[in-house]
């Protein structure tokens, strides 16, 4: 199974593919989407939609996985990363996507075991977990890396669970 | 002239089309976009932008108009009004039309005259100046149809405040 994870936001996007595979967690790809700041909204959504059309068009992944934030500094910001969840949901669903959101609390439960963590810890559990030398870059990547094995993680929950009910 | 009004929402999205002739403002088409409530976000996201590319693709519309909301009650409400506003603009940008957008005050300044008109008084001018015998129904379509009087009284200013400069 092959999940993006993706961490939204119109000035920049992260994104990151990690598949579950029998030797453990393997990322297949990860990075950021940017807009110009220069470029009237719609345009930077338009281009938003076709990086990341491009990037589900490449690698087919199995479901997507977006980070859910409830408690955003105020109401323009979470108007603007409103803006970019919309394109980022829209795009999943014409791939035909099952879509799955996550808290950062649920994210850091998954990856470092507690949801107090702090974000270079978190950063670290990545690394670790994906077997790299080093922490992936950017942040909006790492975070974005961080959501997709959160799913991974949940998926297996299920999987376990529904295994534990057919016994 | 034809511009493509917009009042968006994820649950419900007005539109209208209103076109600039010599004998004034003529409607050419107005109604609502509804999501069911059962169907996950991407999935709403996705019909609300497949219903919208319909209506584009049918009238082929010179300009966009969206309503900008600065005080939404909440950041629960500010976000679910960015998803449907990120597909909208997502839409328009895809059919390559300029988007202009207008807050509450700046319609109600254009529509009625002044800031402070209520919404029963913006229906009503709506009403009038689009020659019809009724107010357009429901409330999200008239307000849609308001936001494109508003676009096209703003770029008739424009045209008008441009030609003298010509002078």
């Amino acid at each position: 199974m092959l999940v993006l994870g993706i961490d939204p936001g119109t000035a920049i996007t992260g994104y990151g593919l990690v598949k579950d595979t029998r030797d453990g967690l393997q990322v297949v790809d990860y990075g950021v989407i940017l807009t110009p700041k220069d470029l009237p909204l719609h345009q930077r959504l338009f281009q938003l939609h076709t990086e990341l059309t491009k990037i589900i068009l490449l690698h087919h992944p199995d479901a997507g996985a977006v980070e859910k934030l409830f408690f955003q500094r105020n109401v323009t910001t979470a108007m603007s990363v409103g803006h970019a969840r919309g394109v980022v949901f829209l795009a999943m669903a014409q791939a035909c996507m099952p879509v799955a959101e996550y808290t950062p609390m649920q994210v850091k439960e998954a990856v470092a075991g507690y949801g107090g963590a702090e974000k270079r810890q978190i950063q670290e559990m990545v690394r670790v977990l994906l077997g790299l030398d080093d922490i992936p870059k950017p942040d909006d990547a790492a975070d974005a890396l961080a959501v997709a094995i959160c799913h991974l993680h949940s998926y297996r929950l299920d999987q376990y669970i529904a295994g534990m009910g057919d016994q």
